[in-house]
């Protein structure tokens, strides 16, 4: 148990059990979930159990000038919290604590290392329910869930976590503890500190409490599944269903690629000759079925091969199944593409204006082609927030420049068609590049600036966004 | 036509038209409709007509060490668009063209005089909705909604302000223009600018372009108003309505002081015997009768001494404009209530959790007690928004400082309450040490950070929310 000076200070703060070192635990909290992303190794892995302990390692990690990189449960799709050689991580796993549940004013405070899908669970024991619901939700906590702004399903009618992130409390690179936000529906006091925190993506502070809102449960929902001989058809579908006004409560679409990855990770009858599936619901109880009607029509009208609604809330929740595999079904489909199982995936993450999707996956299949890269195409159609998930051969350094050629050719289609680099992973590692694009010289001063107002010494994930 | 060569260089920049010096039209500029602040008396008043001269204003400013003072209508009540002296006021009055509005995306994209009212009113024609109503609407700009994050009656159900702000170009103390935000509606690519700057009250910069998320337009509604023989017991309804998960669009309420003051104003056959009224509605379409009903069984077990719904439109919208007369009317009432017509208003604005409303009710009638002053309270009761009006005779300094001490005694109440001390007007002049108190000591300093992060020398609406 010897060390140095920067161990023994932070062991002496947290005890044995909240400082790990041991080289093979430390690998396991090198990386996020991003594939093809930098990561160092750590000098050490803190989990603090409370927001003092939290402050003892921003303080000793300040005073060794040794960076500090915040982490959740690592699930992110960026690499914003992968670790740089030498750094502490703080993981904030052991802070997992649901604090309340108010079912009258509708807000729960939880700590950071809640895990999405446990709050979730609790909040509906209540009849009320926090909408949020990214893929990850069954292992993501809440905290990276806030640093990263993740989406899910549900935006396309309840939006991103930033809208249910009502207060935080956050320890700053000064050591000192800010309370942001409130505890009420309403509430204009100052500037927005709390968004400003939402998204920063562990650069700015360590989030160690979360005030959330939470909404009533939701009625019954019926779910359509609409087939389409091309993903443009699809596209224009969406578009029409935006026009028109329908609001869904998920709006999704799977392309052939993800149809048959999904089909032979587990096989659930989907139609893999499909070029496009749209899966679409509505969550208006009564008045349910009348809204999958006009859905239906639409996606008819688009040119859609075959309509149909789930006939069950088993079948519904085995479509909706099907799509949350499509992520590790595109990963198995990516690594099995190549031989010793060296297929990777580089994951976009871009969204358009709705009216641009068509084109936007138009563009894609063209890119593919280019390129000579696989690329298959899932995401949060309502939105229009696609990830094309481009296949290539990690062991094969011309197939990875082919797919980061690919990845650069859709950021920039999607950027030209006033669209983001990222609609909901971030930008981590993975976009820094394309976010400078995006805000140009003038915002990414401004982001310059507000990073060195806040964490002057570039203490917090540094290298991350900026 | 001789000035300052600080005046030579705007008129150099703006034209004769777009610089006033006229001390008559300079008073006009020199306050918003927050009684009993302090306003200066500006050096002259521009009004550019593009951001191209927004940027020559604030660069001529800058030049000579002048403020800038950002105004839009001066509807505001906490004092945050008044002058100081020898300010340059920059008014975007004549900035207020719709630029565009695209249905297909559901986003308008607008100049920041656009008023409130015109953007409803067009995206209206087209099947669309711009929900943020603020008492204002008819004469306020969005540009001024934008920067007071203003809200309104739809918050209960459909938010404030900065939840439809998706983007802005805003022009920076540097002179440079800054984009923030998306076209998408998705995206958290980097540090979400957009937010800082809503609710900023003109500090940070001057906002030019604003994207503004729509939505479809609302279904029927229908209105309800239960009447009660306390406020207290009307608050009690309110946190029942919540915690059932009840999602009226509207919920407001108005005392018995307000109810005889809008009598007076307009005779409307309201129960000026009540003690508290609360208007409901649904706008649910099909839906909203057996949602009124539900309103109706907690109104009434919460004690209402009557309940009814409105029986059409017509006295749906006669209810409505009875709520939205109660600042005008409760103005009225005060200055009538001296002699001279010296009656003033403070006007509070605080935000409580819901299930703290009817405590915060009991509090006001207390304070009023025991302060020696009249206090009328209106507000949006669905979001613990309460606007206890004080009334004080303005020529009489030993009623004024009764009134700020219930003013004070108020804010005190609803923050050991887990309140805010503002709900939708800001803190402008009139809130700045409550603030400070909410947001403690770290917040200050955070706040100045970032202020001193975008506008180091101060030039922006100096003195306002810190």
């Amino acid at each position: 148990m010897t060390g140095t000076p920067l161990l023994d200070d932070l062991r002496a703060a947290l005890g044995d059990d909240g400082v790990l070192t041991d080289p093979d635990l430390l690998r396991g909290y090198q990386r996020d979930e991003a594939d093809l992303c930098v990561a160092g190794m750590p000098a050490v892995v803190t989990r603090p159990r409370n927001t003092a302990e939290v402050v003892a390692v921003v303080q000793t990690a300040a005073r060794y000038g040794v960076p500090v990189v915040p982490q959740g449960a690592r699930t992110g799709l960026a690499g914003a919290a992968n670790a740089v050689d030498g750094a502490v991580v703080l993981s904030t796993a052991a802070m997992a604590e649901i604090l309340e549940i108010d079912p009258v004013n509708r807000i729960a405070v939880v700590q950071p290392g809640v895990v999405n899908a446990v709050l979730a669970g609790e909040v509906g024991k209540l009849g009320l329910r926090y909408p949020p619901d990214p893929g990850s939700w069954e292992s993501s906590t809440i905290g990276g869930n806030v640093s990263t702004n993740a989406g899910g399903m549900c935006c396309v009618k309840y939006g991103v976590t930033t809208e249910y992130v009502l207060g935080l409390e956050v320890v700053l690179a000064s050591g000192e503890v800010l309370r942001t936000g409130r505890r009420t529906a309403k509430g204009v006091a100052g500037y927005d500190l709390t968004r400003l925190f939402v998204g920063s993506e562990g650069t700015l502070g360590v989030i160690t409490e979360i005030t959330v809102a939470l909404r009533p449960a939701p009625e019954e929902s019926l779910t359509l599944v609409a087939v389409f001989p091309s993903t443009a058809a699809a596209g224009t579908a969406v578009a029409e269903i935006s026009a028109r006004g329908l609001t869904p409560s998920l709006l999704e679409l799977l392309d052939q690629t993800h149809l048959r990855a999904i089909e032979a990770h587990q096989p659930m009858g989907l139609r893999t000759d499909a070029r496009a599936l749209l899966l679409a619901a509505s969550d208006t109880g009564p008045r349910a079925a009348a809204d999958l009607e006009r859905l239906a029509e639409v996606c008819e009208a688009a040119g859609a091969d075959e309509v149909f609604a789930a006939t069950d809330q088993i079948e519904a929740a085995a479509l909706l199944q099907a799509r949350r595999m499509a992520h590790p079904a595109m990963e198995r489909f990516a690594a099995e593409a190549f031989p010793g199982g060296n297929g990777g995936l580089i994951i976009d993450d871009v969204a358009v204006p709705r009216g641009s999707l068509a084109a936007l996956l138009d563009g894609v299949e063209r890119i593919a082609e280019e390129c000579g890269v696989a690329i298959g195409v899932v995401g949060h159609a309502g939105d229009g927030n696609m990830h094309p998930n481009i296949v290539v051969d990690r062991a094969d350094p011309a197939s990875v420049e082919r797919g980061r050629r690919a990845f650069d050719e859709i950021m920039r289609l999607a950027l030209a068609m006033g669209g983001t680099c990222t609609g909901e992973h971030g930008v981590g590692l993975l976009k820094r590049e394309w976010l400078a694009q995006e805000i140009g010289p003038v915002g990414v001063r401004v982001h310059q600036a507000i990073k060195a107002a806040l964490d002057p010494t570039g203490l917090f994930n540094p290298g991350k966004i900026l």
